[in-house]
């Protein structure tokens, strides 16, 4: 076996992941539970997770890595450093999908972590830091609540017994929908991990229509999610002149407006969402009576989140008051903005920069299994462009090219992650 | 019997109705599909519908009235003239319900009629042309469409085999479900009406907050009805920046506020209303890719529905050319305004004056036989104010003053109306 001179990194800069490999090996696990549109149904814990999970450790053992599961399910396909000691390098994602999901949410970042592996051991490299390859349990949340169970419990963002009791639509538990599968292992304490990166499809229109390659995630953004209610005075269009109504929509409308307006008034990153809408009695002839809707508040900074919230409490207020109308706001999540560790995002930079791809800073604005791990280890992501935006969508696509190039930055990146981990005081205090 | 001196109207101004019996004849007919909250499901010809319908016929027959059936079911109970010869002066209204409407929508029109002919029969008065209490089929179209069918078929506004082949949801067509219930009449031919009154509770808020007894019915507002569609771009609302977005909610906000602004521009009696909205896919997180609303609009007169129309089409046009999106407006259903017979609303005014009844101009905003029957012959409406303004709900309440009021008034404008009656030529010459 060939040791790397990590003091010298031309070797290193020179190696590439072999992009047909990984492309033929995400067309492979798009081939379970395959749909007629060419997505993906492969719902958490079902026999066709168990599949796809089965081919995952197969083909990480194929390579000589050592796979671990955990008490949630979490897989992790280790390949061993010169010092083994030392905590891990790792990446990771999911292969859970959405009902109707496609071929690169999440299989990606778990593909290209694996390619990652292969490629070094093609190579014969040794890291100094080990490096693994986390398939994380239940991300997509379509089959039990709450998404990102895996990485959750892993970063401690709810316990182990919470996420074990939850159970779907025909009462199925957790805990026994992973003893079906045979992935309920035994390891309860997460260990420590010295860098986290995961490569993921942007999910989103902006590298596109900025013709970018790599995009640099900088951190993602937090989260308000609201159920609002307007409480009108349902009555007949016809006999109501129109000083004598309480139209519950028409203030309904001043919250969309309010919504958006406190998004553009928060740029660049504020966003502010209506995507859920229900009238009643919903009827032709009827001025509605009740209108129930949701809101969706994201930000970069706690500062700018906590704005907007203040800001949709008064317009509220203000649409409500003027029409002589209750508007009641009820806050159901809370996700705070998580920026992601500088050195790391600096490192996935440099490696787009040295392949010489082009790319830009971004921000996650939606959840991923990084936006968890960063909380308990210095994390960042690495996006690729997906097909007009579009994701959660059977005819998601991307590009080869942009697969394969994402997934030389993530070998770049955990190289040099791995040359750089030292021993974590912490981490060893907490083995004794 | 005794003939009344038509030249001298003191006996007959002295006359009133027993409020009492046209309340318990209310509250007997309310116990045929009588709800848990008070409210009335009879919907039109069912078995419930027949027991009414017989009901009223019984009560008619009682007072000495022939009762004659036509083609589509409208009953017509027919109170002698002393010359029998003339064009009727009927009133009339319906009996079929909502699937949770009230006791008063419609049955106060038929039983105040029947009210009228009982106190001259009580009094031993022969008005001068024949009286008619009619119980249009149909009217609230709850089982079967078009609305105000029977009325319709009268008027002409459609053909009676356009409305004997409807169906309801089950397939059972107007043609059978009128012979189940063995109210299918021979008469084809409309007869002749010289004067079509009609008194309704007012469905609406104005007397209300007006605090005046009766509503002097000008007229009813046209109708414009419309099926609107945003096409916007459905997307993850947290990886899609605002300025990237094709958000078809936040356009239809615009439409929303757009059909308040016009019926505002309209006033005093234009009309606006968004009673119905489907957002699609309608979920949280997702920024909406298509919302389907409807309009109402209304107005008195073309001219100003004319212009509500136009705008309409520019605010919407705007709106979405503003936001790079298509808004699609179909028309569904237009009913134009319909002014009543200026003769015959001084009659209802002066009736209300003479009996020291407060009232005030107001005009219908919603449909009622009436509307048809302007078509046809002279038209006029009494309303009566009801709890609220709130009608087409089992908590439909008026208060029995009212009713009595109201009834008064069409006892007096009936007798004004029936003791000018003209032979018509036109009617004669049909009759040959």
């Amino acid at each position: 076996m060939q040791v790397h001179d990590f003091e010298s990194g031309a070797a290193l800069a020179r190696l590439r992941v072999d992009g047909q490999r990984l492309w033929n090996s995400l067309m492979q696990l798009a081939q379970i539970g395959a749909t007629e549109k060419g997505g993906v149904c492969r719902l958490a814990l079902t026999e066709l997770d168990r599949i796809a999970r089965d081919w995952f450790v197969a083909w990480a053992k194929e390579i000589g890595c050592t796979v671990r599961v955990d008490a949630i399910g979490n897989i992790f396909a280790r390949r061993a450093g010169l010092r083994d000691d030392l905590p891990p390098v790792m990446t990771g994602s999911h292969i859970d999908t959405q009902p109707t999901g496609g071929k690169f949410d999440g299989n990606y970042g778990v593909l290209a972590g694996l390619e990652v592996l292969r490629t070094l051991a093609d190579a014969n490299i040794t890291t100094l830091a080990p490096l693994e390859v986390a398939v994380w349990t239940n991300e997509e949340g379509s089959r039990f609540v709450p998404v990102m169970m895996g990485s959750g419990v892993f970063a401690g963002a709810f316990t182990l017994d919470h996420a074990l009791d939850q159970r779907d639509r025909d009462g199925v538990s957790v805990r026994d929908a992973l003893a079906a599968i045979g992935y309920i292992g035994e390891n309860i304490k997460p260990h420590t991990v010295a860098a986290y990166f995961e490569a993921h499809i942007e999910q989103g229109p902006v590298l596109e229509a900025h013709d970018k390659t790599i995009g640099i995630v900088q951190g993602a953004l937090g989260q308000r999610w609201y159920d609002v209610t307007v409480h009108g005075m349902e009555a007949h269009a016809g006999p109501t002149p129109m000083e004598l109504r309480r139209d519950a929509l028409l203030v309904a409308a001043d919250v969309i407006h309010a919504v958006n307006r406190i998004a553009l008034d928060h740029a660049p990153h504020g966003r502010g969402t209506v995507g859920w809408l229900d009238v009643h009695p919903n009827s032709r002839n009827v001025i509605p009576g009740r209108v129930k809707l949701t809101v969706d508040l994201r930000a970069a900074d706690d500062a700018t989140l906590t704005a907007m919230d203040s800001a949709l409490r008064a317009l509220c207020e203000a649409a409500g008051k003027q029409a002589g109308i209750e508007v009641a706001i009820e806050p159901v999540v809370y996700f705070p903005p998580q920026p992601f560790a500088s050195d790391l995002v600096a490192a996935v930079k440099q490696g787009a920069d040295m392949l010489g791809l082009s790319s830009m800073d971004v921000i996650s604005g939606a959840g991923h299994d990084a936006v968890y791990l960063a909380r308990v280890a210095p994390a960042a992501m690495i996006f690729v462009p997906c097909k007009d935006g579009i994701s959660h969508n059977e005819i998601e696509d991307a590009r080869a090219e942009h697969l394969e190039a994402g997934c030389n930055v993530l070998l770049q990146a955990m190289l040099k992650a791995a040359q750089t981990v030292r021993p974590i005081a912490v981490a060893e205090d907490e083995s004794v």
